[in-house]
């Protein structure tokens, strides 16, 4: 985000208005500064004074385009533009305006700035026939240990009263936070998007994946937002003295973990029997007890993950390392359980909302790929009441959840173009045939 | 070590004079008594009270079997019985008195306490020709991250002046520790043993290890210790997002951590191309970083422990890991360093003293096993110095440094018995051919 956006000679003037790339990619940088962490990165916590004082800013902006703002019960940030059908749905974009620790610039906070620039492209060119919603989702990324993704569970009517209730890290109830960016924990109720309010949704992001980047391609557009199933592999072996301990009657619970990591890879492993099962498989812990070298291991865990845009593929998968444990258990004297962890399912993305977003990647001669998204999203909750798409840009070698995530200005101004042609695509498709602006 | 000691039906009586058996028995647990640990097992860090009270309980039994009892300037408990012949050399025999926390009964005590019997019934029997030395070493386990061993390695002239000056983990310098038992580290020298002084050394010892429990065998003569290379394989990959990282673009280290186990376990492996490279080849230690879930693994390190009765071997084995690591990191896309800890060489025994074991369980009917020593002892240092052999008896399922490290009471006496016949075939072996009691 250094130096002006230079915006890629191959793109054609929109139609209607053209965003304010320059302006876009300033005001990323002032968002940044607001939690700017000591050793870098930005850190704005949901429910922080840092995040209150984002939110603050980007109301500014909405107000500044000529949006109606409002903070609904749940604590997100709403900009209404209306439209010129008065047409029952809105359109609605955005992402969420918390972060992590030492979080990078654009993480939420992109695809919430973007569609600033695009309402106030939109209002200066007329419009859209639907009402365009801009949302600022609160706590998405789940500070202090709360679940995340608050805010659209809210507009979802899926936020549980007990999670409200629930303290945090800090022993302090969701509800009480909600209050400090202007929620309202007794009325959780009037968030709640109400069925046929939302026409459709589309969320713009940084991939936070490597890609696009990898393979030089400007814009990614999401099939699915990936299924997600976590676990643990506990091996239990005996601990024995490594000296002493001939390697026949060892129970060695370290090279048991090392064939289910193998095995886990495996299931991602394009080379195997039938391809990959899964689309991405992960061994991120590894941990031996006692832990010392002059002793075999007695025991060991194996924390894995799992993802894939099919939830069969999964349990398939899932399947496959039930019997591989089994057969490592029986190979090594071991014992090898697998111990459930969390399981989110698998969301599509609206075919005909995706095919929008293709569609505003070639208008623009921008390069593109339909991916799945290995990352959680708000749009995920909200797939529940609405169609759904995202729009992802290039992360530089994937980078996210860093001080170094970091996406090229003119990558961040094409990704907001496409955003507002596939508004304005999405639009025209969702406006019913028979009215006299279809 | 629970009800009286059954001698086998199958063990001759022995020609000159038996051990006391149910004493052996008796005062092995009157010796784990001192140091009792709170949650079970005996502690008795070297140079400690526990460790002083349990010295002087060795002592009187030394001297209650007409030893001639002293501590040298490194604090090793010494008794002497005067041999009938005059020879200039003694043999000797005994192990160590102090214990690491929480241990069980044996490890070190049986072969003190079992010298002392041994001792006593040639007292009882008239002697051998040579003077016998019976020997508690002093701080053989290393206590308070002291480097161990150090009673022998006085007696064997290889106690460095900055070993005794080093503070240990309570910042009290061995120096100092030394006089807590009677010792005087000002006069180092008067404790090593003057080349010919020790015609021989024979230690009696606990396997350690599952060996001959496993294979229901009395007796182990010992064929060497082995020696011992410690290393640490450290991977570094890159950290990546386990959602949005595919998987041909990862350098995944869990992944690369995985096989090097497995190759580190193959060095042993029987089944390896032209057999095993070494005896045992252990991986204590796996650990990734960061260490979560959701996190590919940036780096990861596996602790390796090789041992063989061959230092060549070691050698080759070593060989064969790096280029294994190198191999590992090309395919997996990660760096592969090994990083060497520390190295002990192997020490042979001496084949004829090792007859003299041998020869004794023979005598004595008692089913026997050749095999090294994988664990450490006072010995290997004094190999350097005399002749030298190891007897073991089993350790019942293996287990010591542990509360539950047992012996058969029938195994303890059986030992007992071979150390005593082995040192009457040894002291004839040693006595010179010219001797009137040759």
């Amino acid at each position: 985000m250094t130096g002006p956006a230079e915006v890629p000679a191959t793109v054609e003037a929109d139609a209607e208005a053209d965003i304010d790339g320059d302006r876009l990619v300033r005001r990323l940088a002032e968002l940044a500064a607001v939690g700017a962490a000591p050793g870098g990165g930005v850190t704005r916590l949901a429910y922080s004074p840092a995040d209150v004082e984002g939110r603050t800013l980007v109301a500014g902006w909405l107000r500044e385009a000529g949006l109606e703002v409002s903070v609904d019960a749940a604590g997100n940030l709403l900009g209404r533009l209306r439209g010129t059908a008065g047409l029952p749905g809105a359109l609605g974009t955005g992402s969420h305006l918390d972060s992590v620790v030492a979080a990078g610039p654009l993480d939420g906070a992109y695809g919430v700035v973007a569609a600033v620039e695009v309402a106030a492209a939109l209002a200066r060119g007329g419009g859209l026939a639907h009402d365009l919603v801009v949302v600022g989702f609160s706590n998405e990324e789940g500070a202090r240990g709360t679940p995340g993704m608050v805010g659209s569970l809210a507009v979802a009517g899926a936020l549980a009263p007990e999670q409200l209730a629930a303290p945090d890290d800090e022993g302090v109830p969701l509800a009480r936070r909600l209050r400090d960016v202007g929620g309202d924990p007794d009325r959780l109720a009037d968030a709640v998007w109400a069925p046929g309010s939302p026409a459709g949704w589309i969320e713009l992001h940084v991939e936070q994946g490597p890609v696009l980047h990898a393979r030089d391609l400007r814009i990614g557009v999401v099939t699915a937002i990936t299924g997600r199933v976590t676990l643990d592999v506990v091996v239990t072996g005996a601990a024995n003295h490594a000296g002493t301990t001939p390697m026949d009657l060892r129970r060695d619970a370290a090279v048991a973990a090392a064939h289910v990591v193998l095995a886990v890879h495996d299931l991602a492993a394009p080379s195997a029997p039938g391809g990959p099962a899964v689309r991405v498989a992960t061994t991120g812990v590894v941990r031996t007890e006692p832990g010392v070298r002059n002793v075999v291991a007695g025991s060991a865990v194996v924390g894995v993950d799992l993802r894939d845009e099919s939830d069969a593929r999964i349990d398939a998968a899932l399947a496959r390392l039930e019997a591989r444990c089994a057969e490592i258990g029986a190979s090594t004297g071991t014992q090898v359980r697998i111990v459930p962890g969390s399981r989110v399912a698998a969301v599509a993305m609206d075919p005909a909302l995706a095919g929008c977003v293709a569609r505003a990647a070639d208008d623009l001669g921008l390069s593109r790929l339909d991916l799945p998204s290995g990352a959680g999203h708000d749009t995920q909750v909200l797939a529940a009441v609405t169609p759904v798409a995202m729009v992802f840009v290039p992360s530089v070698d994937g980078v996210s959840h860093a001080p170094q995530e970091r996406t090229e200005p003119a990558d961040l101004v094409a990704g907001a173009r496409t955003l507002l042609r596939a508004l304005h695509h999405a639009d025209a498709l969702l406006t019913p045939r028979d009215h006299p602006l279809a």
